[in-house]
C-alpha cells in the first residue's frame, strides 16, 4: 500500500485532498502510516513574496535529485488560500515547470486558510504521509510572516528564511520578525546590488539576537560551517550560516544543501532534534484535543441558551469571556 | 475612571500591559469597559515590510486631529515579536514622532507572538479599552501575511491594504493573499516608478476577486465613491477604491480619510458592519471557550497519563489525533 502510493501519484494526490478535507475515510490509513514516518528530512522554507523561494526550492530539488537519484523529494507550496493569487500561484507553477518530468519530485499546493482543523494539523498530516511514503526530502515552502511561518517551523526540522536584495535598506526578514525561526539564512538573486549590505545587515540581526557573540564567526563561508560537526558537543550552539545564492542560474546552491545536511547532523548529535519533536509532538497533541473538546461543548450546549449569550456580547450586556465562561459552565459544568 | 484613563496616559498603558501579561486584576475593568464601547471607528492597516505602513498611519492620524481636534486618536502597532525587529520597530517609532507632542494621538506597540491567550484576544481586548475610553479612531497596524492579518481584519471594522510599486511585476498584496480582506486599497510611494502598473495590477485583481465585474468602476478616483452613499440600496456591493498617497509628503491622505469614513457609513447603512460584528463576536467566544476548556482537560488529566500519550507519539506508536481522543476521554469521558 505504501510503495503503491509511492507510484500510484494519483492515490497519494487523491489522500492528501482527503486529509485536506478532513474526509474520515482517509484517516485510518494517515493513522497507520504515521507509525511508519521518521526518517524524511523536513524542510520549511520561508521568506517575503518576490524573494525567489519557489526558484530556490526547485533548484535545491533539482540538484538533491542529480546527486542522489534514488532520494525522493517532496515539495508542498502552502499558498494563502485566495482567489486574488491564482495569477501568482500560477507563476510558481510554472518556475517548477523544469521538474515536472522528473517523476522522482512531487509538487503540491495546500491552501493556507480553511483546512479543517488548521493548516498546522492538515500540513503535518500530509508531511507525515510523504515521509512514510518514503520522500528523503521534504520542502514546505510558505509566503511571509505571521503565525503560519511559526507553525511550520513547528513540523520542519531545519528552517530556511530566504532574502532578497531590497531597494532601500529593509531586510524583510528582520522587520517580519521571522528570523529568529531560521537554521539557514539565504540571501538570493545574490548578484543584484545591494546584496552585500543585505548580508551585513541579516548578519548584526543574528548576532544581536543570538547569545553567543559573533567573534570568530565565518558567516559567509559555508566551507567553516561544514567543518563544525567534525568536534560538536552534545549541547554546540547552531549558528545560522548566512549563503548567498543565484536560484535562476542555480548558483549557490550545493552550499545550500550542504548546509541542510549540516544542521540536520546537527539536530541529531546536540540532541536539539528530539527537544524540538517533543515540543512539536506537545502542541500538536494539545491542539487537537482543544478541537475535541470544542466540538463537543458546542452540541452539548442548546442552540437557544448559545444564541442569547452570543446576542448578549454583540449588544455589550456581556463580555465575550463572560459569554465563554457560561458557556463552559453549561457543556462542562463547575 | 474612564475620564481617568484618556487624561492619564500612564495609567493607560499600564493596564493595556496587564492585558497583554493576562493580568487578572485588568479582568474586572476590561469586563466593565466593555459594556461601553462601540463607538470607535477601528481600522486595521497591513501591507508588506517597507510599504510605508507607519508613515500613513501617522499622517492619517495627524490630518484626523486638524480636522476634528476633539477626536482623539489611537495607534497600536502590532510587531512581530523578536528580539531581531528592535532596530525596524525604532524606525517606525521615530517616524511616528511627529505625533509625540499631540496628546489627542496615543501610540502603542504590542507583540504579536507570547500573548496569553493569542494576539487576537489580547489585541481585541485592548482596543475594546480605547474605545470605552473614548478614542474616536483606533487605527491597529500589521505587517505582512498571515493569520494575523486575518484575525486583525476581524478585529477592525474596515481594513487598508497598504502596497508601494515594487521593481518588478510582482504586487506583494495580491501574492500574500491578503488582498481579500482590503476594504480601501491605497498605493503608497505613488511619486515612485511603476505606480501605475502597481494599480492597474491591483485593479485586475480585484476585479477577477470580485463577483461583480468593474464595467463603470472608476476605482482610482476617489470623488466617485464619496458620491456612492448618496444612493446606496441595503444590500449595496462595497467596492474597494485604490488610493494613491505619498504619505512621507501628506499626499492624497484627505482621499484616504473619505474612503475611511465612506466605507464606515457603508457598513452601518447595508447592515454589512453588524453581520461582519456577529462573525467575530462568534469566533471570539468560541477561541476563548477552547481555551478554558483545554485548561481545565490538562488539569483533568493525570501527569503520569498524559506523558506516557506523549511520549507514545514521540515514538510513533501514537498518532496525534490518537492521543488527543485519549487525553479527550480522560479527561471529559465518552
Amino acid at each position: 500500500m505504501v510503495a503503491d502510493l509511492m507510484s500510484d501519484r494519483r492515490a497519494l494526490a487523491r489522500l492528501i485532498t482527503q486529509i485536506e478535507n478532513g474526509a474520515p475515510e482517509a484517516r485510518q490509513l494517515v493513522t497507520r502510516l504515521y507509525r511508519r514516518g521518521g526518517r524524511a528530512h523536513i524542510v520549511g522554507v520561508t521568506g517575503a513574496p518576490g524573494c525567489g523561494k519557489s526558484t530556490l526550492v526547485a533548484a535545491l530539488a533539482r540538484q538533491l535529485r542529480v546527486h542522489a537519484p534514488d532520494a525522493h523529494v517532496a515539495i508542498i507550496a502552502v499558498d494563502p488560500s485566495s482567489a486574488f493569487s491564482g495569477g501568482a500561484i500560477l507563476g510558481d507553477r510554472l518556475r517548477m515547470r523544469s521538474l515536472a518530468g522528473d517523476a522522482g519530485v512531487f509538487i503540491r499546493s495546500m491552501a493556507s486558510r480553511g483546512a479543517l482543523g488548521g493548516v498546522a494539523a492538515a500540513t503535518a498530516d500530509v508531511v507525515e504521509v510523504l515521509d512514510a511514503v518514503g520522500f528523503g526530502t521534504i520542502f514546505i515552502e510558505t509566503v511571509g510572516a505571521g503565525q503560519l511561518e511559526v507553525d511550520v517551523a513547528r513540523i520542519a526540522q531545519t528552517v530556511v528564511v530566504v532574502e532578497a536584495p531590497g531597494a532601500g535598506d529593509e531586510v524583510q526578514a528582520i522587520k517580519a520578525g521571522i528570523l529568529e525561526i531560521a537554521d539557514v539564512v539565504v540571501v538570493n538573486k545574490a548578484d543584484r546590488e545591494g546584496a552585500t549590505q543585505t548580508v551585513a545587515a541579516l548578519q548584526s540581526a543574528l548576532d544581536i539576537g543570538r547569545p553567543m557573540p559573533a567573534a570568530g564567526l565565518h558567516a559567509i563561508d559555508p566551507s567553516h560551517h561544514l567543518q563544525a560537526p567534525e568536534q560538536p558537543g552534545p549541547s554546540a550552539e547552531w549558528r545560522p550560516p548566512i549563503l548567498k545564492t543565484v536560484a535562476s542560474h542555480e548558483e549557490g546552491i550545493a552550499a545550500v544543501i550542504a548546509a541542510l545536511e549540516e544542521h540536520r547532523q546537527h539536530l541529531q548529535l546536540s540532541g536539539a532534534g528530539a527537544r524540538r519533536r517533543a515540543r512539536a509532538v506537545e502542541q500538536d497533541v494539545r491542539a487537537r484535543l482543544g478541537d475535541l473538546l470544542l466540538r463537543r461543548a458546542l452540541r452539548a450546549v442548546p442552540q437557544t441558551h448559545y444564541n442569547a449569550l452570543i446576542a448578549g456580547v454583540i449588544e455589550r450586556t456581556l463580555h465575550p469571556l463572560e459569554a465563554a465562561e457560561q458557556l463552559f459552565i453549561a457543556s462542562w459544568g463547575q
